[in-house]
């Protein structure tokens, strides 16, 4: 093993790996309950910032610029602490969350699994915490 | 909302959709505690293969080939449940696990977090569970 790759999986410094889009993923989870709330990216400056508020704060893709988590819907995240995998290529963010976390309306995105058996059908495993019309109008923004 | 948009987030047909890569990311999770695990891919195969099988199976992208976790460890993983997010390109995944997940001997690869108050040092929050020389030997592949 190369003495980079020991220090990057077994030392002390924080040397966050960015993809080619300069993009590194993060699964955000709630530090109450440890339920996976929602998977996103965030650049150099989205990690800066989540960093120095202490806010949930992505950079999105499709409108390509920093989204602070609950700007719009005021369903934010104040982070509790972020760990780093072995190969710092990922983020585990975890977070005390106000509100629903999905834009559907879920507390988090993951509320259908795969139905025992099939390859096809999920089933609903979660229930509906708002109303994304009332929160949201019909934009989704955040 | 387009209808093909609204029966991805809120229907109840599974329809993953790949990356252009033809991959998914998957969060394998201890179904026990809800820790975070690790955090891979799965291309159409893998994935029909975790289904068929019930074990957790990946791609990956470093060997060009599908893998079985645990195949050469031991420390293989049952599969729970699989959940999908709302707009279906990405997993969560609920396993029972047989031992350490990480190849650099943790349970799972999240074992540092970003110190409070800085943004470039790390600190350990977890132990090591076995031994990756005994394990693995030289090459580390699961």
């Amino acid at each position: 093993m190369s003495a980079d790759k020991k220090d990057i999986e077994e030392g002390l410094s924080f040397r966050p790996k960015f993809n080619e889009e300069g993009l590194i993923p993060v699964v955000t989870v709630d530090a109450a309950s440890n339920e996976v709330l929602m998977v996103a990216n965030m650049n150099a400056a989205a990690l800066a910032e989540t960093l120095r508020t202490g806010k949930g704060t992505y950079y999105s893709r499709s409108r390509g610029k920093l989204w602070v988590k609950g700007e719009q819907s005021g369903h934010e995240q104040k982070v509790v602490e972020i760990l780093v995998d072995c190969d710092q290529d990922c983020l585990v963010m975890r977070v005390q969350a106000r509100g629903g976390q999905c834009h559907v309306g879920y507390r988090g995105c993951f509320y259908r699994r795969v139905k025992k058996g099939s390859s096809d059908q999920l089933e609903l495993v979660g229930r509906p915490v708002f109303d994304p019309k009332e929160v949201y109008g019909e934009s989704k923004d955040d």
